[in-house]
């Protein structure tokens, strides 16, 4: 059988530009998970991960210029956001390199002998290795950062562990770009470049999630494809840890003395939040629950000239263009649905950003306006207009899973004044990190940061960005009663490596 | 339909006692569900958890007599066993509690904003919060340590998670009583009794796991029962973790050296490892390898005096003798498979403990003798003899996972000579335990136990036993910029609750 070609395209005019790779058949999934997993001993030492992730974003800061252009071309994500984007990846890198040398994530609890407990404690020193090879299933709207180089791989590298990528298909020719960076970087440590595989295709990445060697999965994207894929990560002879980001509303509830006091600020700045990166970002608010009245009328003057004044723009692919224009008709066709201003087509390859209006009552119980409560990818919105704080609670309660939820507070109300914490209260069980007065778009690197929640916005209880992403990798062993000279140096009485511990009991 | 009675039955005599239960049907689990739910802001407090805890500490100590005659009477595992059991039990309670207290689990991380960050960091704090409501599928062997009032139970209260209990067919009066103790400990800490759920019948069980009020599940049992609901749970619309541990062969490497040294020594604690509570332990060791050649040969001879004076005994229930005597007999017909005390039926009510022999070679490759690579449930373990460090490097390839795996070392060796290192490196990726000198039997309640492993000795990389068992029933919630007065008490900048908290950056 031929092998299928993979082409970069340019999503500005929807033309193949150049074929920069061909499909993976079963047989170079198998060659390339292989590769990684014979890789497993060279991530042992922690001073050499580290080394190879610092090294990574050297060289990616060092090819940025021809790594930016690579994936404008590809993304039409534009150079400025592009910019920003690799540097964050690198500050990625660079952070989890800092990881690494500190050694927190690796968990090492010592207790040593304890004869009054019951039962007895022997002497037991545990700590976390990494699981193997990682497949990581790369997104489309983020050729960096949740890509070959992103947060999956810098994670799972960091853990010690060896990747295998599936590239998204909108950026094919960016991740062979990158992909070649990072093994470049592998081997200026003496790491094996199979530490760092690359596949395309479809078939390939269900290939992928089921190959033996393969000990787990990240992935970003669709409920769609992300599920099927976590299906067959259960289906396993033997399951993987799969964490999987799929999809999420973001909601967002304005209250009616915020919408009083600052209709027109948050008017413009959910405007810049929802037609962000057109829209193209997992954490897009895309429902918000705006109140009845004078100041969600205001709210809705003030978002419709910010969106009217928004420049079309180009999706990341003429498919997603399609499906976005379907989508936006499908909720703006619904009854009762108004559209200040209509989402859809720009022109022959670009949409327009819009947004919607529905009444909160149609959203209290099923019914066809569900469709309104499904994530659209793209410059879209949904203002639920609500009558009561009765109204607000029962359309959360119908809520699937999202990575953010936001609350936009008066002055007031933000120092703990009327039904706030209420709200905090009502918002908490929906989502992974919780807003006040911002806006969900940008989602730092840091230690307290959390990007997951309840499913579909995650598949497991995991983050995808921040300190603890690292966690999905690995798993705890201990070791009892065994000799010095026979634990691993991070579990030695006399801590040579100088590592973070919790010892209990006297030695 | 009239509904399903559940029978305490008596294993030393295969005969019923007393109807104690009925089945729950659909909508009883539906009730048990919903009552517990109803429960979840009552454990909110965790000062209130911790004297839960506590309270059920000593309910179940006051009610040691009663519930000690019930278990031995469902059970047959004896007055001494059991009240060992219980002890555990109580004191793995108290455990729990002083975890709660001291908050450690609660992974409180804040970072003070830092604008230098690539993207600036907000104002992130981080905190688990509790997933609600758990199932707890409870085991065979251990009625108190694995079973209502077990790890699983005790770990999920002190997240702040009611449990509903799947009781199970082998001791439900034990169950039952216990439950009552339970929520009477609720009742004294004004938590509603629903906290506690407890259902009856297989067909309960996989209600309960596709329960949409159900956000998680612990199983403790066989492979086909638990793949069975780890299934189920993966294939809900919304899909819930699903912490199962399922079997363990637990191998035993005995080195040539060590056989040389103490070969009857071995013999003798092989025999009482793999006899204890008549060989249904989850650790107990299942498969040893044991040199060819002189040294073997001493410690088969130590270990069939050992084995053969051993009295019959009762097992959980007669399916569980037919399994054994037919696991037994089929084991011991391969080609090639010796049995020196030959395992099987005992009297019309007991089996009879015994071992096997097997060359390596027979297990080098798949084949019908990959049927010893199975767990059997009962006092039998298979020694596999070896010729060669190449082999033993073969059979253990060829293994599951496994909770633990140990191995025995001259005295030389556990100094750090020959190749013990290399063997502990090869026993590692097999277990979550790694034991020198020692038996798997006998879990210790601890902070660094782990008991789990790779699939299929648990379907997740979490630990039943030990501290961090209560990691399996929290997610992680961040709030970004929010005002001090909306903040959980957990999360606010003067630290109220004095918790432990990792802060990075200037407030």
């Amino acid at each position: 059988m031929a092998a299928v070609p993979v082409w970069s395209v340019d999503p500005r005019t929807g033309k193949q530009r150049e074929q920069v790779a061909v499909e993976a058949s079963a047989d170079a999934v198998d060659r390339a998970v292989r590769a990684a997993h014979s890789a497993v001993d060279a991530l042992a030492d922690r001073s050499v991960r580290a080394a190879f992730l610092r090294g990574a974003a050297d060289l990616l800061d060092a090819a940025k210029d021809e790594l930016i252009a690579a994936a404008d071309a590809e993304t039409a994500l534009g150079p400025a956001r592009l910019t920003g984007e690799l540097a964050r990846t690198c500050y990625q890198f660079r952070s989890f390199a800092d990881i690494v040398d500190e050694g927190d994530f690796l968990g090492i609890v010592i207790d040593h002998p304890n004869p009054s407990a019951t039962p007895p404690v022997p002497d037991l020193r545990r700590y976390k290795v990494p699981l193997g090879v990682i497949a990581v299933y790369a997104a489309s709207n983020f050729p960096f950062a949740f890509s070959v180089p992103g947060g999956d791989t810098a994670s799972a590298l960091a853990a010690g562990c060896p990747v295998v990528v599936k590239a998204h298909p909108d950026h094919p020719g960016t991740s062979e770009r990158v992909a070649a960076v990072l093994r470049r970087a592998a081997a200026e440590q003496g790491i094996p470049e199979g530490v760092i595989g690359l596949v395309h295709g479809f078939d390939a990445g269900v290939e992928l999630v089921s190959h033996p060697l393969v000990s787990g999965a990240g992935f970003t994207g669709s409920i769609r494809g992300g599920r099927a894929l976590f299906d067959a990560a259960a289906a396993r002879p033997v399951p993987i840890p799969f964490h999987g980001e799929l999809g999420s509303l973001n909601p967002v509830v304005v209250t009616e003395e915020a919408a009083a006091e600052r209709a027109d600020q948050i008017g413009a700045e959910l405007a810049g939040s929802m037609t962000l990166g057109v829209g193209q970002f997992c954490v897009k608010p895309g429902l918000v629950l705006a109140p009845a009245g004078a100041g969600g009328d205001q709210l809705v003057k003030s978002l419709t000239e910010a969106v009217a004044s928004t420049e079309p723009g180009v999706l990341l692919d003429h498919r997603m263009r399609d499906n976005f224009i379907a989508g936006a008709t499908a909720r703006a066709e619904l009854p009762d649905v108004d559209a200040p201003v209509t989402p859809g087509a720009g022109d022959e390859h670009t949409v327009s950003a819009g947004f919607l209006t529905v009444p909160a009552e149609r959203l209290t119980s099923p019914g066809e306006h569900d469709l309104l409560l499904e994530e659209c990818f793209g410059p879209l919105t949904v203002l639920v207009r609500y009558a009561s704080e009765a109204e607000v609670a029962a359309v959360l309660a119908r809520l699937p899973g999202n990575l953010t939820a936001t609350v936009q507070l008066s002055a007031a109300e933000a120092a703990g004044q009327g039904r706030a914490a209420e709200l905090l209260s009502l918002l908490t069980p929906l989502a992974g990190r919780v807003l006040v007065n911002g806006w969900p778009t940008g989602v730092a690197v840091a230690a307290a940061q959390h990007h997951g929640g309840p499913y579909p916005a995650t598949t497991s209880t995991s983050t995808s960005v921040g300190g603890t992403a690292i966690e999905r990798w690995l798993r705890p062993v201990t070791y009892q009663n065994t000799p010095e000279p026979l634990l691993p140096q991070e579990l030695r009485d006399a801590n040579p490596l100088n590592l973070p511990r919790r010892v209990t009991g006297a030695a």
